[in-house]
């Protein structure tokens, strides 16, 4: 994996990142394939609506299917036939989020699934191999995700221990080989809750530690969003410019455009997905609920702007005429415009990095965004 | 709308449709969208698949969303952006299947919603109003569809009953305006139970009225299938030979090869999008259920000589654990796979019976698709 830092306007960055599975244009915004899809939609429309990336989930993939089936498949690419680079989580954020109960040791974490009350364990070295095997071109470190709020002595102490797993990732990583053809990356991940010298303590050790890139990791978590804002700004002044920047599992339109503000290249979030099945549809002007009564005999497209297929095609009656008699296609039809919207705004909050006004664009895009109730 | 028969192969038959929004070549098979979508795909989708036309329920799309709002669409077409043609049924199938209450009398049907138990009443007049208002290409006359087993005398009385409310259809579409710039056709349909005296009657008086084709109705609802393709061989005795013969809700890759070698030329079913959805697989060697665990290491395609979407790049381990984690996208897979065999079948008839040696490629077909034991 190579990063190349093609532009900064002020803080902000564009840049390219090469893997031997395609390039991926930064800042990208990565669709979650928690189980090995991108939920109700098909890898080809994956890849028409602009994803160069996608993000898989190693604690799914290890239940369900397994890494003896991923690994008789070739891997994860070959298994879901999708061509274009991946990135796994490490499984933590899942273990710490679904799983009934979890014991964290400094060996690793134990855990039951989520599925069958089956007892698992997860050691850094155990996560990197389960990654070989999904054989994900970017993979992630270990890491406990601490809650919020936490106290600082939590939040040291747990730092601590993600840092010490991140070298056991590193030290597997670099002692293991590749399983398939092409190459992986690693990417530590920063924590540090929302104590600035946690965080700047974190992302030095893992910028010694010389990962491909960096994971911010344990925000969007319930801190306010100023908080976090903060949090990406502290960390990112340390982190080094020739490494892409991933904030993990953010989030909402306005997040991102703050978030690429400070420096960040890369973003996940199940919001455009999820939201979408749950009939919330993202616009330039902000969101709307495509099941409200006023769009019945709305003949016109979810946002008239927009080019993709279900907004040339289709109306927003007919929309909620889906969701409303419960039809497969609404959640396709809704997933394909959020996913489209989410790949524009990062598009084209590159192309105004390039053009050196991405200040301006991001300042116009935001009072669009708020300016809902006017323009609806 | 006009028909041209082009070629007979014994009794099968190769045609065209002619209509307004586009030819339909038969024989044809039509995929099912009830509620104004086909289950789980999108309309560039079932275009891609080969669909020629697509089947809509009047009654499902009369309660939902309503004759006002298609009205104000522009009809179904533009509803939904399907620009190719569309046949509606008359809803009386939906009626005397679906609903709670059904109370039939000369001036037509009363019934209330499977929705929400609300009362409406379906007459001859109505559903053409309906169907007027829908737009679809081809609209079918009410029927009552007699249940299996019945008496001489109940067949008898039902099918006088449904003649009757075929001529008030007639009249009704002769006296009416089509709402939108395309015309409309409409098909009578053939009623009379198992007994071949009522279906010759049957066929005799609605050639008579001189419609535009004709439904083939009342089979596969019960009885055995060597019955249903008796009566399908009566009827087609005496139906003209210059208008289309659709039988209705037929059926197995069996039932459509057996009904295309005795005279008919048009096909709808639920069959390949529902079983699809409930993993059932057709392939040229027979059904297969892709959440046997027999496919779970299984590499290669559903049917490695389709060359559809699911099959070119899809295996059937893949397609296993996507039914295994309830994955939307199995859905769409399935129902890719399913329609477009179908599709493959009606064309594949029609190429035979193009080059006259329709007989033999029908053989080859039923011993292939009963030949899964072996094969598979």
């Amino acid at each position: 994996m190579k990063f190349v830092l093609e532009k900064k306007d002020v803080s902000a960055r564009a840049g390219i990142i090469h893997t031997d599975n395609g390039f991926i244009t930064t800042p990208a915004f990565m669709p979650v394939g928690t189980q090995g899809t991108v939920k109700a939609i098909a890898q080809r429309t994956v890849q028409e609506i602009g994803a160069e990336i996608i993000l898989s989930n190693t604690y799914h993939l290890y239940l369900r299917p397994g890494t003896d089936l991923l690994y008789q498949a070739g891997g994860l690419h070959k298994f879901m036939s999708w061509h274009k680079p991946i990135l796994t989580d490490s499984g933590g954020y899942q273990v710490f989020s679904l799983s009934d109960l979890r014991k964290i040791e400094e060996e690793g974490v134990r855990f039951k699934s989520h599925l069958d009350g089956s007892v698992h364990n997860f050691t850094p070295e155990k996560v990197i191999e389960i990654q070989r095997i999904i054989g994900s071109d970017i993979m992630m470190v270990l890491d406990e995700c601490a809650p919020y709020p936490c106290t600082l002595d939590y939040a040291t102490k747990s730092n601590s221990l993600s840092m010490r797993w991140a070298e056991r990732c590193l030290n597997n990583f670099n002692s293991t080989e590749k399983l398939y053809s092409h190459s992986q990356a690693i990417f530590g991940i920063v924590q540090g809750s929302v104590f600035p010298e946690i965080r700047k303590q974190s992302a030095l050790t893992l910028k010694e530690m010389n990962f491909d890139g960096y994971g911010i990791g344990g925000l969007a978590v319930g801190e306010p969003a100023e908080i976090m804002y903060d949090m990406i700004e502290v960390t990112n002044q340390i982190l080094p410019e020739n490494k892409p920047r991933y904030l993990m599992g953010v989030g909402t339109p306005e997040n991102i455009l703050e978030a690429i503000d400070r420096g960040v290249d890369m973003f996940d979030c199940v919001l455009p997905t999820r939201n979408g099945r749950n009939a919330q549809l993202f616009t330039r002007n902000g969101t709307l609920n495509i099941t409200n009564l006023k769009f019945k005999n709305d003949f016109t497209p979810v946002d008239s702007a927009c080019e993709c297929y279900t907004c040339k095609n289709f109306t927003r009656s007919y929309i909620r005429h889906l969701f409303n008699v419960k039809e497969v296609l609404g959640l396709e039809l809704a997933t394909i415009h959020n996913l489209y919207y989410y790949q524009w705004l990062v598009h084209n909050a590159r192309t105004s990095i390039m053009d050196g006004n991405f200040t301006e664009w991001k300042k116009k895009q935001l009072l669009q965004l708020n300016g809902i109730d006017e323009q609806m």
